[in-house]
């Protein structure tokens, strides 16, 4: 089998078997084939598509490529949630907390990854001797113990994954669903857990700009999933402005803190009881109507905040931080933005805001950047809200004073006043099961 | 301008303009742009097509990315025939005396290249001392006194080509029209000729197997030879069975000087009286009938073949060989090949002769390899004659024994014989202008 022959198939619109793809992926690992056939094929992917076989032998390529994880240490029903990235979501904090507090096992690993913020474990960092640096050993009978654990990867995840997402960048071959699809599942499969909650975000703040390529993804992950047996569900949600009020790393722990501790945070509250319902069900089979007050009720009595108490302390980091969360505000700088006009809240560009966030040092552009805990950004009104001009809409927060003034600028481009309210807009968009 | 966007306009089926194109490519010379873009970007261009604009810029940028040479020092009318490649395709060596002794100038540099055969000049080489390292004085002076001259590539001619080629060669992104016409008109038009016949070969043999595809690249190759200021037309041929009787370098160089001597070799005397009436035809502007009836004459005269032998003591060449071209016939070992059956001949494929050619050691698989001038094919048949078992259907020449048995076998693979004729076919299908 010649990779030059695979690569004709598909761009002649014909079906790969799943010989030929786990083939020509062995072989670009082990440097039998370039990057520039790799990238070719990539590309005809992009134009052809794949079937839901070839897209799931791709996924089990991708999870062969390392190590995968078996956890065979932990006891009990082990459900992962994975959302598709947006700006100000914090709900791994919150949900995490919540299903472990009603019995379901949350053992997660987690990248640091590239983006507007740092990852889950970035943000857990924000909390002083936070330690996310476990051996399997302690990260299995903490998740006994206590029922969750969040750690950095140690284990070799998927690296092909990482080879064929760093050629993806350069050509033009990101926003293909079934190379999406299998990038997200092919690292979610080694990890094998026993049911996958997933969150793919929709609208401007998201890859998926339209709620038919929402779908679309969902419907090819969710298929993924079941071929691996895996129970599956995916909840297509609303990111065309940020979820929640903060957008920063030690700023979204904060505002997940006061989530457990049962602030009404309108969107924000309302998607984490939502996907912690959904993974609760996988556990339990109840209805998710029942699943959602058990969540609710978690939240209300202090339960799944206590969880989260639990998880700081197995993990080594200053509850005081946590018990007080406003002292997490630690950025030695920060700007209130004052509204120019009256009216209402009409937009907030959700991916504008994240570069902001980036620009005040929040996330890394380069794996070797450093980030700014304390940096981001805290929302005074949302989107629906009216505001009198002069009034603050945002308060930014920085160690760097020299990068306020952009950020002011950017923020105010990215929201949008207007004379009268906008449509009213469900978070939770869909279903896909 | 990035060559990431550049690579996302084209994927989603946008036009780029002469710009990107022209600085895509320029900062891929220089190494700004790295080959796994290059091959995404092909792939793009082989699922989304150009415009004609667009292959007219790539052209550009393939001519200008080398020397474009001017031939300064030649008096008159210059027209070069080019094909798109074909097996036993020896007219090269017949057109160029032709219109030569009719006062078209031909002053052709060619390169070696990989196939069943040598190129143009490899099978000159097979006359003893034919020199086709020429200094360019001297070139244009033979072509001035003579009227023809035929060398190797001394200069650098369209080096963007070359890695193109080699990327496309193992990223299955051969088979672009665009890509195609902007690689053979880049060389073309670095060569400065006042007008270019274009032999479009259609069939099993060539790449382009049907009428259809054939007219698309043909059509695209004179629209860029238009935008390019050159009188510019194309001939669409049959290339489903061997042109000739003769494959190999000597052998075909002998069967041309036959065809220059008057020897009615059907459809390659046909073919090459279309091709140099209609090179002609671009230098008087008389009509093509009238053309042909002066390349009959200047063949059945004896002035083309005196043209043909001029350039070969002008070139240094052993002139008795051409005199009496069955000298030609040098191989160690003959073998002929008997046919198994009694009927008609219905189909010599056109690209398994061609492999039994290379096989036999006429041909370079990589550019390292060295050729038998000897080797080759004689048939002895042709499509639609008549065959009794045992009777001779070719004759294989190698200067290795050992070779013959394997040729033998494909030969006879090759070659399906049927109890009723073919349907004729004419070598001439088409025009484009």
């Amino acid at each position: 089998m010649r990779a030059y022959d695979i690569i004709d198939i598909k761009k002649n619109g014909g079906t790969l078997t799943d010989e030929q793809i786990r083939e020509f992926m062995r072989a670009y690992l082990e440097g039998e084939v370039e990057d520039y056939q790799v990238s070719a094929l990539l590309m005809a992917i992009c134009l052809r598509g794949m079937t839901s076989e070839e897209t799931h032998s791709l996924t089990m390529a991708i999870r062969d490529s390392g190590d995968v994880l078996d956890f065979e240490g932990i006891e009990g029903f082990r459900v992962d949630k994975h959302s598709t990235g947006g700006v100000g979501d914090k709900t791994s904090l919150i949900v995490a907390p919540i299903v472990a507090s009603l019995g379901v096992k949350v053992a997660k690993m987690s990248g640091r990854g590239l983006g507007h913020t740092g990852g889950t474990i970035d943000k857990l960092e924000s909390i002083d001797s936070f330690e996310v640096s476990i051996d399997r050993d302690k990260f299995e009978s903490i998740v006994n113990d206590i029922g969750l654990c969040i750690i950095g990867q140690t284990a070799e995840i998927a690296p092909l994954d990482k080879r064929l997402y760093a050629l993806r960048d350069v050509t033009a071959t990101v926003d293909s669903i079934p190379l999406i699809a299998s990038s997200i599942m092919g690292k979610k499969l080694a990890m094998a857990d026993d049911g996958i909650v997933l969150d793919v975000k929709c609208g401007k703040g998201a890859f998926m700009k339209s709620i038919e390529d929402s779908t679309t993804l969902a419907r090819a992950m969710v298929d993924i999933g079941a071929m691996a047996g895996k129970k599956t569900v995916a909840i297509i949600t609303d990111m065309n402005s940020p979820l929640g009020y903060a957008i920063g790393n030690a700023l979204e722990v904060r505002e997940a803190i006061e989530v457990l501790k049962g602030k009404q945070v309108d969107d924000l509250r309302r998607l984490c009881i939502c996907l912690s319902a959904h993974m609760l069900h996988l556990y339990t089979a109840e209805d998710i109507s029942r699943c959602e007050e058990k969540c609710i009720e978690a939240i209300d009595s202090g339960r799944a905040y206590e969880k989260f108490r639990q998880m700081v302390i197995a993990q080594g980091g200053d509850v005081s931080l946590i018990d007080d969360e406003d002292k997490l505000l630690r950025a030695r700088y920060s700007v209130e933005v004052l509204s120019e006009q009256s009216g209402y809240i009409y937009s907030q560009d959700a991916e504008a805001y994240g570069k902001i966030a980036l620009h005040l040092g929040a996330g890394r552009r380069t794996k070797s950047d450093s980030i700014s805990y304390n940096a981001g950004i805290i929302l005074s009104k949302k989107v629906g809200d009216s505001v009198r001009s002069g009034e603050v809409i945002a308060t930014l927060y920085a160690d760097d004073m020299s990068l306020m003034d952009d950020a002011r600028d950017m923020l105010l481009d990215a929201t949008i006043i207007s004379d009268t309210p906008p449509p009213t807009r469900d978070i939770i968009l869909g279903e896909v099961r």
